[in-house]
């Protein structure tokens, strides 16, 4: 990308003012109401009588156009009809601004002659004024630390970590929603949709620069330089990790990019493996994308298959190793040493220390379970440490003291990752608690303990990290 | 199985008395908890003159020994220590007793010599007077009708469809709370840890065979009788669906199941081809247990490929398609008919109609949706339907009125799915909304609509009762 375009893409992340043109009754003020967090100046350009005294009562400055705002805008939120865009777009460029974001949809992703024509002379406006157009057809930028959002819903204040770029504005939104519930910030997201001017190797240039993403996402439905987007991806991944996730894997699937977004076809096979071939990780589905991040932002790295499997009963320690061994991970005998620490004090009716582990009645205490752990963290055959927490058993274990001890059990985990080097997961069985068990994930996620939902996820999760380390490590990096 | 141990486990099932021996404040009196609902007779036997004032004040009739109790006693409930387990066992004999649960542990799964002798002279034992010996190291039988329990959180009432034959306590109860939230009622189950006199074939003959129960499903840790096991379930697999998940798959798995109920080694690849062959349905984990059952007990059959995969946004439409293509599904494109019905109202700006669904800014209504699925219903080209429920979108959708719109929406699901023969499936995503997403789902469920947690999951469970049908229809079963 040419560095004049980088500097208007990070004023567009970052802007010290904002513009909504279009917003209406018919949107529930979406857009404005989505900037009521944003930390600079927010002013709203519409022309609809009918739209403007709902306006000023939200409290916002309304111009008839963006060429009456008084100071510079750097950022544009343009919801307009479609055959109104081009001239918006120009006062745009007249009045100097950085980047517009265009939540407009109607272009090539209809396959309609009207839909392809106006979106080549979106393109030919924007190019030839070296504007840093957005979309169409999207959500444009969030930056949670500025409150410059999406979606009047996201979360803001604290910056996060994860740099989202999305070709879909559901999955951008959705990710930075449901991370509340997992320990996931984003640090900035973009929704991109038709990428007629900017796509994906552009913000993944931006992101792989950008010092408050520690880890990048993306969902992609189809990039239009194949070659320069593999040759950034190459380059970002050695920057951070990357996680991409394919929208459009199938026949089935690449049709509704092609109506979505109006991507185009690649081959699955060859993006597979050139995304592999770049050091990226790959993911499948929200859900994988969701515990992938999780368990590269909150666990320690590892380049070890051997595990220490803690269930809290016997059935549970039979489908942890199940699931853990099929992802490819093996809970290997002890040494000696644990074994004998282990037996001083572990009942085996109706329990097993073997590894995996049924605790059973075993361990009935906060410092029971740390003290197993601690035991499995020193011991050289083991490479990291997956912990059952079953609500439904240690609710039964813990009756009236369950409030206490779950909150004492986090607080020793949390203290347990500052010192150890092994990687910690855990997994949160729900069953018939799953509100509670929600908001147990949540609370480990604050901890920056990653709580994962199933040992089947959790499972495969963790080997793509793992996998991740190994490819790193082979290659001396 | 001989005629005279069916009866006896047919009495053991469905008792008019139960007595249970050596409940504890050790375990909180979980056994007599559980059998407050019971709707006969429940007869407490505890020696311990500490327990004995706890069980009156309980409201239960305590006896020193089962000999003592003036009536006849249909199925026990063991938890004694294991030294006083022969002595309990001959008084059992010697009372009539039909079945007899032990969930004491210690036995062969802790690879002692204690442990296994102790085993063998309780099946001589058993086995010399035709007692009806489940377990041990097991939770024994759950009858939901009569109020029979495993554990005293479990439900009871109406009596339900799906008989559990669980290897594991644990996944026997786990199932029978976890039901509540998608619509699965088990009908009996019962959990055999060791199976030292009765083994699983014994327990799917009696399902095979119960009226009350339509589907069964089976966690199995090992089998002692291979043939004989694989000959039953051929039987049972013709009469009603049948879902094996077998636990130890796996060489560490499996370790863990010969420290939970000292299972015996299988080929997991002989294991499955022979499962296979019998005409069962095979899942790898309690969520994928799960999901089979729903989509089972609540989906009209099918053996067609073809659906109509609808999305409430362009990203998810390219999500469900994936997921559902990926699992080898197809979403064909819809006749002539259907399209020209669509074209009428659907405004394919920002959504598209083309199959996968993205419903975009369209049928805003619960009539709106429902005309859209009364188009794809009378397509010939479909042969299921899947909707996404996006709580977050429809949320913002309906605002004030999401909540009667919800409703409206549930109750006009249930009267499609009572005069369609579609198959259909509903798939709630959650996001920042998974409290309501789970009250949802479990709506949803009483209605007798499935309700998958993520397309995949729901592609993955509906690939399998798919596959189920289309091998029955080619056994011209």
């Amino acid at each position: 990308m040419v560095k004049d375009l980088m500097a208007k893409l990070d004023r567009a992340f970052n802007p010290r003012s904002v513009a909504v043109v279009g917003d209406s009754t018919k949107l529930d003020y979406m857009w404005l109401n989505a900037m009521r967090t944003f930390q600079g100046e927010v002013y709203s350009v519409q022309v609809n009588p009918k739209d403007i005294p709902h306006i000023q009562k939200l409290g916002f400055d309304n111009y008839h156009s963006l060429l009456d705002i008084p100071g510079p805008v750097d950022y544009v939120v343009l919801s307009v009809p479609r055959k109104v865009v081009p001239q918006i777009i120009s006062d745009c460029i007249q009045k100097g601004v950085a980047g517009v974001s265009l939540f407009t949809s109607g272009f090539a992703e209809t396959h309609t002659e009207d839909g392809l024509e106006y979106q080549q002379r979106l393109t030919a406006m924007a190019e030839g004024a070296g504007l840093v157009l957005i979309g169409p057809n999207c959500m444009g930028i969030y930056n949670r630390r500025l409150g410059l959002r999406q979606n009047p819903e996201q979360p803001v204040g604290e910056g996060g970590e994860v740099g989202f770029i999305s070709q879909s504005g559901t999955h951008a939104v959705l990710l930075s929603l449901a991370g509340a519930y997992h320990g996931i910030k984003l640090s900035k997201s973009v929704s991109y949709g038709n990428a007629i001017v900017l796509d994906s190797p552009d913000y993944l240039e931006y992101m792989a620069q950008d010092p408050e993403t520690r880890v990048i996402a993306m969902y992609i439905e189809g990039v239009k330089e194949g070659r320069r987007f593999f040759e950034v991806l190459r380059r970002a991944a050695r920057a951070k990790p990357v996680v991409v996730w394919k929208g459009g894997r199938t026949e089935d699937g690449f049709r509704a990019t092609s109506s979505h977004t109006a991507a185009l076809a690649q081959s699955p096979q060859v993006w597979h493996a050139l995304v592999k071939q770049c050091g990226a990780i790959q993911v499948d589905s929200f859900d994988s994308l969701l515990d992938t991040l999780k368990v590269l932002l909150h666990c320690k790295p590892t380049t070890g298959h051997n595990l220490a499997l803690v269930a809290m009963s016997g059935g549970q320690s039979v489908a942890i190793a199940d699931a853990f061994t099929e992802a490819g991970f093996r809970a290997p005998p002890l040494t000696e040493t644990s074994y004998r620490e282990l037996a001083s004090f572990f009942d085996i009716i109706g329990g097993s220390y073997q590894n995996p582990f049924d605790i059973a009645w075993n361990v009935p205490s906060v410092e029971g379970v740390m003290k197993l752990i601690g035991i499995v963290d020193r011991d050289e055959n083991i490479d990291g440490i997956v912990l059952e927490i079953g609500v439904f058993f240690l609710e039964r274990r813990w009756r009236e003291k369950w409030a206490d001890n779950i909150a004492g059990l986090i607080d020793a985990l949390a203290r347990f990752k500052a010192q150890s080097r092994k990687p910690l997961l855990v997994v949160v069985v729900p069953t018939n608690r799953e509100e509670a068990a929600l908001e147990l994930m949540a609370r480990l996620g604050d901890k920056g303990i990653p709580g994962l939902p199933s040992f089947e996820r959790g499972a495969v999760a963790l080997r793509r990290v793992v996998d991740y380390y190994r490819a790193r490590h082979a290659l001396g990096q």
